[in-house]
């Protein structure tokens, strides 16, 4: 309250550009300091993961979800709090075992892929084929993996920026499809992870608008290898190692999913609003705290924040985004509805918890000294300014793809893939500090951004 | 066979005790450094936990065990390989589940302890009533816990020699048995482990000989916070949490298990033989790498180091013990057939594959020379001389009551109770140069103790 009141004397008497860039109510060492101090963050997702848990899109657990979260976003003291609901069509895991039958033995830790078919509950038994990596799966002779598993065992690294996802993470998107392609029975995947514990991570797949879908599954890290060595083995006495699948996902039909929104309303609504969140949903193994739990948290903490400081130019809007996980779906619908115009600026947290390490732009021409203010602002918290073109989150894609700016902070990934889409994803991988860290990151460039004076509104798209 | 020569030459020459005292054979720097260059533990416990895996006591998989050991051990050379078989009553895992059902929602992750009941296809569905600590219960008045679920939380720490481990782990193996006098329905425990994943790490119970068996069950330790957390929100609501448990092991009966013996034999079969080993079976969830994979290597590694490097004065006879998780029936079958005539010392691997960091001795008065020269010996392997009485391994510890000598070489176990008794205790957690650290110290000692010419035979008994 003193800080508003500061802030309100200062506009009085000081000239307008130096307020503009300078916010006292939203000075960013004031709103670090504080933030550095504050729980407010861990305090979401700390009642989200326990009072709700797995919320997998367009269930009921999503739903409850999002009835809590219009709860607490009214508690904050949000102006605004809606749900913006869209029809989406859903596939829910079933039952999931795998065993090696012959000529070893073992029960292996397995999980679906989401958009899994079914084995059926009597399973699959059939003769296991190992490939290497995707390439080799892709050069596989049509025909040649009829009644057969296929195993693609690609190997995952440790990257702080994520990258590597890129890559190995075809293997999740594309092996199902291409093995359905050459008529497989079914496919296994090594886990796209970096840990090893028995913990399979799940995620989406696709087998496209014509594919035929197959029964899919990752394997955990440590059952991966295991299996590779079952292989090599049984190879050398010139046999095949065969397994016992049971997976008995389903696709359910159209159910709904929503994004829900909240805001702080700025006193210039014609400057454009800034949009930032995370995504409500999570996968169904863990209770979704990394992923996005986290990202929901730290987002509204730091517009609560800018809120509770003073009145902001700009417009915040903090969306916690529904069915990310499963095809940015909330995402996809809010970009329909709302298109660009208006939106000054898109920020997603969705990379964890831990430390921010660099941040990134994509921001208009003559927007210099904006970013380098935002960078200089950022160096304390240890945040170095990088060099890649903002993208602006999952759920941001699509307008960002229509033209509306992003300003990424980039989160330290090096142990992500450790939990991504694991039953591991729980509270207790989140360091309240590193947490902490995050809002006080996302404040300062909140503060600077939404009170700067630069024309940030998007421009007409000329068509392609 | 050089070295061979060389040891047989300067019997020759050379007087006796310094021969006894320093085998040209068995030199500890010689042995040390093929030790540190040599796969052939590491290569072990590959094989067996990919070719076998889990081999719970009593089961089909532990017999399966115990043939490969056969084959195994005859490979490597040792004498009078054989098994000598014992019957035990076995008990087997069946479908496990957990649910909170209210006021929250949530699939928990959760193992039957052995000797646990079952609840029955059906599950049971309670109240769960809270326990800070194992005294917290044991002060529960009788009766209070009719028809609920007792909850125990006690949390374990990380230490250096695993003596939480005595302290900690009195939750699962008194806890079931007080909760079931005081009349619960079921208890489940937080894990006795140190590591956060979402593996409950399972292990015996006893309801002793007038107890009643009630379902018994391990939360991973992520699961049991989460609880923790759930049950003070509802019950600032004045609300108690309800859980579903689905719980169906059995008792199968009376089954067969087996000790694995094969020897080194000695030169002097009068001085009494060096009895070593770890044991074969394992829990069921993991493949048994760390406990006790890693033990049955590190141990017939040294053995037949010392073997190919020529004879020793003493036998050495490697034991791969049956049924030590539930109720360490091996070495009890195997004191109660052989006593304690005609064995110089008992030394057992069994707490991981972490380096070993301590040596402690159980020897006869007059042995501090043997003592001293052992712990110089080791010293260059960054292990040092511990204060503690030498137990001799959970195998060894009814022999040890009967009077054998013991040695103990302390593995690290700071992380051992991350990984034990979970699915997470894999052959990836081994690390190839920590136990090529382990046989290093083992062959040191054997290499001194085999050839030295002290009286380590075990006095008669008197009657206490």
């Amino acid at each position: 309250m003193n800080m508003r009141i500061l802030a309100a004397l200062a506009a009085l008497t000081l000239p307008f550009p130096l307020i503009a860039q300078q916010s006292p109510a939203h000075d960013p060492a004031a709103l670090q300091q504080k933030a550095l101090g504050d729980n407010t963050a861990y305090g979401i997702v700390e009642d989200l993961t326990t009072e709700i848990g797995p919320r997998l899109a367009g269930t009921e657990r999503e739903a409850a979800a999002r009835a809590w979260a219009v709860t607490r976003l009214k508690a904050m003291g949000f102006a605004n709090v809606r749900i913006e609901p869209f029809d989406m069509k859903t596939w829910v895991r079933g039952i999931e075992t795998a065993e090696v039958t012959g000529p070893y033995s073992g029960k292996m830790h397995i999980s679906a892929l989401g958009n899994s078919a079914s084995t059926g509950e009597k399973g699959l038994e059939a003769e296991v084929v190992y490939f290497r990596t995707l390439a080799d799966l892709g050069a596989a002779p049509a025909g040649s993996l009829k009644g057969k598993i296929a195993f693609v065992s690609h190997k995952m690294t440790k990257t702080q920026n994520g990258a590597s996802y890129g890559q190995f993470g075809g293997v999740r998107r594309i092996g199902p499809s291409l093995a359905s392609e050459k008529g497989a029975a079914a496919i296994i995947i090594r886990s796209v992870g970096t840990d090893y514990h028995r913990n399979p991570h799940t995620g989406g797949t696709s087998f496209g608008e014509k594919g035929v879908p197959i029964p899919a599954a990752a394997l955990s890290i440590p059952d991966a290898e295991n299996l590779e060595r079952m292989i090599a083995r049984a190879s050398k006495k010139g046999e095949a190692v065969r397994m016992k699948l049971v997976l008995t996902p389903r696709q359910i039909g159209t159910t709904q999913s929503g994004n829900v929104i909240a805001e702080v309303p700025g006193s210039d609504p014609a400057a454009g609003m800034i949009l930032i969140g995370g995504h409500l949903d999570s996968w169904d193994l863990g209770t979704g705290a990394i992923d996005d739990g986290a990202g929901v948290a730290i987002s509204a903490a730091a517009a609560k924040m800018i809120m509770d400081a003073g009145t902001p130019k700009r417009t915040i809007r903090v969306v916690w985004w529904g069915a990310e996980e499963v095809g940015i779906f909330g995402g996809r619908a809010y970009a329909e509805k709302h298109g660009a115009a208006g939106h000054a600026l898109a920020m997603e947290s969705d990379f964890g918890a831990d430390r921010i390490w660099q941040v990134d732009f994509r921001l208009p021409e003559g927007t210099d000294d904006l970013q380098t203010r935002i960078a200089n602002a950022l160096a304390p918290l240890g945040v170095g300014r990088g060099r890649d073109v903002a993208g602006g989150g999952p759920d941001h894609g699509p307008i960002v793809a229509l033209g509306v700016n992003a300003i990424d902070l980039q989160q330290d990934g090096t142990d992500y893939f450790d939990l991504h889409h694991t039953p591991d994803d729980t509270l207790d991988k989140i360091d309240p500090k590193a947490m902490q860290q995050n809002v006080a990151a996302w404040v300062t460039v909140l503060g600077i951004v939404a009170n700067d004076p630069a024309d940030l509104l998007p421009k007409a798209k000329v068509a392609e």
